[in-house]
């Protein structure tokens, strides 16, 4: 089996698809700048109003046939994320779109840009976490504060923090409609060939759990524009990804 | 404030204790030999009949009056721990001690060394976790595997897998009875003062849940003879440490 | 600006080429079995005879505009490298094919990955460094020892180690000819576009210096057959890439 | 042989000393506020006008008896360090104290914490680094610029840059007298013994080679007031460090 680092394989950096996620988010919804945000979303995707999102999760992820790695090889099935997203139209569909997305692992770098997401390595990710038996600490309620960052070289990129008012529903989370992203791989001379496409990422599966709502807060390196931000969320979500499709 | 790295205060290494915790554990329960845990355990304690744990685990810890840092600082609150531990006794008294505990942050070595735990910065850290909303994992039941590994520059320290079986309680863990550790300052000029005294970790407020008991392997770099699996175990436990007390 | 990760550009995770390269090799020269390497070798690409080389090496890179990056982020112009790299013929060409190139840093994986490198992301690349200032070392003569060694995640992927017997010039290393690559960017859904070529690396401006010749040996956790060591060499090398050219 | 951290040993975290040191220094050299300096320097040592150093570096270092780790175990022999000194006084004695000292390796935040340095462990500490056959790369020459950085966290404690002006000699540089510091181990129970002690470093086998002069500007998280930058440099330096004398 040949080691090639974007063919996935048993030895490569990526399993086959599709792939399953767990994860826990921590995320805050805001209002940019329309004029900012246009600067971070390529053709044919257009700012629709200036939503945006950003978080920072935890996931566990395994490919299909790959379920035993959680156990075999941890490092393989666990990343942290942070991301800024931007509401957008393509065309008449509503979606998000992601212009950055930093992972604190290869396999998760690498897997991300063949779906589409614009990812970056980020240099540590780190997330309130709780645990029921800390005698020090509180179980969630209203009041509860999370908190998280990112770090990559001498940047901060992202932090944000979420002070929690009431329990929720999947219902209460602000619906953005399809992922979007761009799958590119660019030429470093004219006789290469090259991708630059838009797609639409093919998710499925998805649920929804330990739904808290509040107030957020953030910054971040990206120019959004001037940031207001409009609520906060915890909560839990799991979804499979087959892949994405081009988008003509 | 002085920013002194092992004086507990606001901007040190250390927040002030007690210290309470919360942690996810692998652990599997061996028999080592008795002449090469004999080169492990330093006296006054004494090996006591050859039985071993080994375990990583991730752990959400903060200082008493310090919890709102798993949003402020989610970094300073968040640690993974290997370890491998010795069944010793102190005079009578029945215990356990680990002649190394590896962890990924500073401040969980830093206080660890001033509780007299013997404490190594790990590289990585990495073990199962499972995530509930992840549509290709299963629920924990018998035949799930757990596994962890311990990696530090061109070392694996540690790894182990635990195959469950059943469920159980808290009774079902074996007890070792006090942790004990050593205390070390030493030396490096005549005209310096030290420190090297045995200690007894001061825990408290200890509680287990979710117990899982199955078979266990592992592999480790510390010579600790011939090993020889008993069990294994995942769990989850709280406990509290307001320092150690010295041994007379 | 879009922050496009494999879009060079200045906020992008790559910098526009061409890019030059200034190295501290330490290489091990062996022969592997024919078998176990065409395995790792991808058609139209022929392994021939079974020469391999290994190395470790720390590079700094800078992009051709970008040369003030060394002060102003020199988080992107330091990486460390760890390769095995195949003897082989396109057609009646001859080169060398690396199945596996870990590196330290994001930047150098997506750029690598551009110019059809197979590049992985190691956890940690450490090699020996002198100072001719430590009063604790001693010059580099016949005797020194250089080692080094790539880890990922639990795996040790690579070690090497090299004794120096005499110093050398260019001309006493071996030559491969030309640097073969594979530009990869798999579909993960039939409408995607995708890339799959052979390349030649388009490299110029080489320069060597500060040769030493010795023994050499080496692991590897690649298949690569029973490793028979040829030689070693440490050196110090320059060049410039300008990208990969599509071969037809 | 016992793996305890802080015994020097063969599987210790320490060789046994004394340590010889080869370093490459980008230094800046300013004024801080005496007031601010006050609160980092502890009694019995005085600041003296204000007069401060940043620097960053990258550091080859062996024990006496383990010049061959450079080969075996390069990880135990190369580290980056960060840190901000104030000039003092100790009684009639002028001298420097570092309030902070960030490190990249396990090994020298523990030797440093036993020589009475305020190590702390960085997550990463990145500096301009060179290369002679870099064909992007002009020489070291008047108007070249050096940078570096050190991130722990979310923050990014100290940055700094120096642009050169002239070569020069080790007498240019600012001397600030001998390398005061402070061993402490503090207590966690009222049972247990302690250090808290003013120590010399016991430094020989001083050389510096490779200075260039210049201006410099730096930022820290530490409060040392407001920084009216001096003077920066550029320079190799070697030492040995024997261990450190308490002072009555």
């Amino acid at each position: 089996m040949l080691d090639h680092p974007m063919v996935p394989g048993s030895t490569s950096a990526i399993e086959p698809g599709p792939w399953h996620y767990g994860a826990d988010y921590i995320a805050v919804y805001f209002n940019g700048e329309v004029p900012s945000l246009r600067n971070l979303v390529p053709r044919p995707f257009d700012v629709d109003g200036g939503t945006c999102m950003a978080y920072v999760c935890e996931i566990v992820s395994v490919g299909d046939s790959g379920a035993e790695m959680v156990a075999s090889r941890p490092d393989r099935t666990l990343y942290q994320e942070a991301a800024v997203g931007v509401k957008v139209r393509f065309g008449e569909k509503p979606g998000i779109y992601y212009p950055v997305m930093w992972v604190t692992t290869e396999w998760s770098l690498l897997r991300g840009l063949l779906n589409g997401y614009q990812k970056r390595l980020a240099d540590r990710i780190s997330m309130t976490k709780l645990h029921p038996l800390n005698p020090g600490l509180k179980p969630v309620s209203p009041g509860s504060r999370f908190g998280g960052f990112c770090a990559k070289g001498p940047e901060r990129t992202l932090s944000l923090e979420v002070n929690l008012q009431r329990p929720g529903t999947a219902a209460d989370l602000p619906a953005f409609g399809s992922t979007f992203g761009m799958r590119r791989f660019p030429r470093t001379d004219e006789s290469q060939g090259t991708v630059s496409e838009p797609v639409e990422v093919l998710k499925s599966n998805s649920r929804v759990s330990d739904v808290w709502l509040g107030t957020g807060s953030l910054m971040t390196e990206l120019d959004v524009g001037r940031v207001e931000p409009i609520s906060g969320a915890v909560y839990r979500s799991g979804f499979t990804i087959s892949g994405s499709r081009a988008l003509k």
